[in-house]
């Protein structure tokens, strides 16, 4: 059965049913959803797109991990903020000739998603397209005035990060070599938002940002943001298992929690979290110095630019 | 200059500096937005695709209107709830090789529409793709307890339609016969929503839809979700300029509103408020029972499905 058999409204009673969710005051099948916000607590919100041939393609990509993946990048989002993430739309724009097992298998992941965060679907869009494009919009919750921002790395701030590095970029590697069974693959198709952690320290870091681009660009940000210069230390990176320097260094999507913080400890929410450097004053540019031993090089940002490849 | 030469981080850029706004407590730049929802009130959330020959092409749809429309509709959704628009996210995938030009000329249609709409730009998230896919997310508020949803008819409720409909059906057959200057086309290009009348009858209306997928189709959800059957009477169709009883009647994209309350003014927020029908009990089916003179029939949902077309 194809797309186009179910038709539009056939779809939209599909996900209807299969995600009814009594947190949520109006869902799916409204023109809006209508969701209380806490008092004492502000709205966080954001987008992540997902495109077919850019992030995933079919055949390489199973169906589930582009629906989980598509929540698991917002859920990162908003725990880079210090938020909670609460619930979620989701554009899906497909051809009328896709397979409907595809469409199932999609919303299996998001389903999983669902109960792995502790979130609910509220609504969204469809719409026929040549090929397929999701955008998961998510809305989540902070504590007033404790979001933490890109921008508020200071001097003397130590630079943590979550977990390992480079399980993602390795992953993606061997999909492509065509491998199926790893643990860098399954990082890469079912990553682990460390949203818990980030909500943890949010009375404790001065800025934060998710690993998505790569550490080289999402460190980049935070010093252009904060006006500040960064060192970090070669042999205090967390590589997983079977990553290069080049997957540390500049893969993305690890969705790991990069953080400037004055102090953390060693684990947080059952999450290993690991100094790998310091914030220092910049002198002509805001810049990362890399440590190797005896040696200092500047790490200039190499993460990905979607539009130049 | 295309695409590729300013790559994204240019991109984001350009498009903060263009969209600075003070209203958003953290805006483009950082994971998520953080925005508060004022006491008393419930957040109000929606997301709207538009995709690239579907909902519009290159050539026949100016890309300031495709960026004017993509953030209209969305508040014709917040506003067809009842509530207030505050800010939205676009996530925006296009070609690499697309002219720069087209992508200025897109944001030109986005800044007019803040305005007109008193809204902001509050981040997203840009991708290449093979064609243009946009998708804006609009968070808006609504006093607690007030969102008029679909499901509110009740028998004895009198049936409402602000302005003029099939304007934009006639609007996009004449652009599709190469005209390019008439008020229908205008209205199809520019659509303006009625949130500020959905606001307003946010206290007197028991279900509320916006007319984007035609009056047959919206009227349709409107006596599904509440359980009812509806009346209408078609010399009270408020027929816009040269629209013909298809366009009136199956049209979609009028984003004008469709009310069922026991009485509304004649005028609200200087727009047009016409009776067209009542809400009735159903007795087997949930039907638009079409009177036309002495003649009656069932009005069938004929508008548009986009997996079938």
């Amino acid at each position: 059965m194809r797309l186009r058999d179910l038709g539009e409204d056939g779809l939209i009673e599909r996900i209807r049913q299969r995600f009814r969710n009594s947190s949520i005051l109006v869902g799916i099948g409204d023109d809006a959803a209508v969701l209380d916000v806490p008092p004492g607590h502000s709205l966080v919100y954001c987008s992540d797109l997902v495109v077919e041939n850019t992030h995933f393609a079919q055949g390489m990509h199973p169906a589930d991990s582009v629906g989980y993946k598509a929540v698991a990048v917002n859920v990162s989002d908003v725990g880079a903020m210090g938020g909670i993430p609460m619930s979620f739309t989701i554009a899906l724009a497909a051809p009328g000739n896709l397979e409907l097992a595809w469409i199932d298998e999609f919303y299996s992941g998001i389903e999983r998603a669902c109960r792995d965060f502790d979130i609910c679907l509220a609504g969204g869009d469809t719409s026929s397209a040549e090929s397929i494009f999701i955008d998961v919009s998510m809305v989540g919750r902070v504590q007033t005035g404790h979001a933490v921002l890109r921008s508020g790395a200071r001097p003397g701030d130590r630079i943590y990060v979550t977990g390992t590095l480079g399980a993602s970029a390795l992953g993606l590697e061997l999909l492509r070599g065509g491998q199926k069974e790893h643990a860098a693959i399954r990082r890469h198709l079912y990553p682990e938002p460390r949203h818990r952690v980030g909500h943890a320290v949010a009375g404790l870091a001065h800025a934060m940002i998710d690993v998505s681009d790569g550490l080289s660009t999402d460190l980049t940000h935070i010093i252009r943001e904060s006006g500040v210069s960064a060192k970090i230390y070669r042999d205090r990176l967390p590589a997983a298992d079977g990553a290069s320097d080049m997957h540390v260094m500049h893969g993305g999507e690890d969705y790991e929690l990069l953080v400037a913080a004055p102090e953390l400890p060693d684990e947080i929410e059952t999450v290993r979290v690991r100094c790998i450097g310091e914030i220092v004053p910049s002198t002509a540019e805001h810049q990362i110095l890399l440590i190797d031993g005896a040696s200092e090089s500047v790490l200039r940002a190499r993460g990905w630019d979607h539009y130049r490849g």
